[in-house]
């Protein structure tokens, strides 16, 4: 299979997604509390859970589709930062001894190893609560009925019928067989309800969207989100330590379902090019504004193949 | 010492307090995903945590405030589900292993003990999410404006620089001796901040009230969260397991600073009794209104003498 992330046909996709990963680096240093604020040590950790490291595609989604919006820049990099805030503390509290128990995060000690427990739980905790503030304090959307929209929007990809209840049935899968429809239902919440607001969030940050166009946006968004888990339950396999930064076989490991476990490798490939097919006929009446969200698609199944 | 909370002179305090936990029990209850809902288990554990129990003592001071400025009672209990779902999560997490490791809240099973550390840090995680989706998702301010600073009021006061960070710096305060002014800088955080945005939160839910006005409802909630820490020291100290509903003399077994070890009981009764009279003169220019916050501070005090 050939996923060429062509330049000529991207407009510098590779520079664009270095300039966004680098701005949202500088969005997300400038929005955490400095270290040497008071509580020192949980500042510390909520920076180091945070900062340096991470592919920060949920950012990059939520500029591409906020580009595609007319949105301004400054309004995307905190939309972003929110995003990555939830995302990282959902990795601080994953990785933690009675979740994943896991020791390594792109490349580095997780932070329960790092620092310490109790500390990593409490990060985990105010970052959540750091990713509403950056949402409520500064103005995000056109009118604060829009923006009160993005908080109910990311509360509800965040919480018991989102994210957090993906994980929840993620625990209580461990050593089950799963059929595919329930893993598909699994990873909706866990991986795709948080890449999904990435999107959403991006699109509602500028000029109004036609509904039907948001439609389009959001099926896009949903495969997406899919996409990203096959890749990773991919990578899983065939990846090592070294390459994903995270202690690689894990799932397997522990007994979980994954796509490879249930579908095979090839199938699981042939799945992942598939789907990617589909994320870009969904965005193909979006016409070329849409073609950032194109590449990223691209880009997202490259990390396999 | 005499605290009468007479009920001719606050026209039915103790009714009026059974009828608003009553509502608040029942917004809750409504407020809370079924637990028939898919993940049964996350949604049976934070059913278990925030309900059947508690003096709902935010929720009471979010009422109070409310009715002093002519707030609609539906909107109060969606502020007060919101305060009660931050204060609910933050107990789920210090009861875990890695925090107090504590095994009874409120006469039951922590959440914890109950289900089991994984289902409770999810419960925990999604509890802060709702409280966030529930301030966001229906009309609790005159304005989208007005209610996005509530997001952001809530935000500021359970974050890192309110009571997430409050319980870091308990964490870091452990076998060390502190200063009073120490001991007040942790509980300004840890438990004040949410008392105090819960007045606040009221306050902000009805007709605009004269900036000097909320000076004075800041005043008194400022004193009334740190009151309600001292006096929860005086009743570690002196009342048992049974009458508490949680683990008793916990804190000085595990070595934690008090006011109690800080002052001796009998300045810490003092501390009360001092601060219950300066929470009664900052209500005092706000007149008969503000009889029912008068009325919650003497409630609070009351439990220890």
């Amino acid at each position: 299979m050939s996923i060429a992330i062509a330049e000529s046909a991207h407009g510098g996709f590779t520079d664009w997604m270095g300039h966004i990963q680098q701005r949202t680096e500088t969005a997300l240093a400038a929005l955490l509390p400095d270290a040497s604020i008071s509580p020192q040590r949980l500042h510390s950790a909520m920076r180091y859970a945070v900062l340096g490291g991470g592919k920060r595609v949920r950012a990059l989604l939520v500029h591409a589709a906020g580009e595609l919006a007319g949105a301004a820049p400054v309004r995307l990099d905190r939309l972003a930062c929110a995003v990555e805030f939830i995302h990282a503390y959902s990795l601080v509290h994953d990785d933690m001894p009675c979740m994943d128990d896991d020791v390594l995060r792109r490349g580095k000690p997780t932070v329960h190893v790092e620092y310490d427990e109790a500390t990593a739980l409490l990060a985990g905790d105010a970052l959540q609560t750091l990713a509403f503030q950056v949402l409520a304090d500064a103005q995000v959307a056109d009118s604060p009925a829009g923006q009160l929209a993005m908080v109910g929007l990311l509360a509800s990809a965040s919480g018991s019928r989102g994210m957090a209840g993906g994980q929840a049935i993620d625990l209580e899968s461990v050593g089950k067989q799963l059929s595919r429809e329930e893993l598909e239902f699994m990873h909706v919440h866990k991986t795709g309800a948080l890449i999904r607001a990435s999107v959403l969030l991006g699109a509602r940050a500028g000029d109004p969207i036609a509904d039907e166009d948001l439609r389009h946006l959001d099926h896009y968004a949903k495969l997406v989100g899919l996409l990203f888990q096959v890749v990773d339950d991919i990578l899983d396999t065939v990846a090592d330590t070294a390459t994903l930064g995270k202690t690689a076989g894990k799932d397997a490991d522990n007994d979980k379902p994954t796509y490879v476990s249930l579908l095979g490798l090839q199938d699981a490939r042939r799945l992942a090019r598939e789907m990617l097919a589909d994320a870009h006929a969904a965005l193909a009446p979006l016409g070329p504004r849409a073609a950032r969200l194109g590449a990223l698609a691209d880009y997202i199944v490259h990390r396999t193949f």
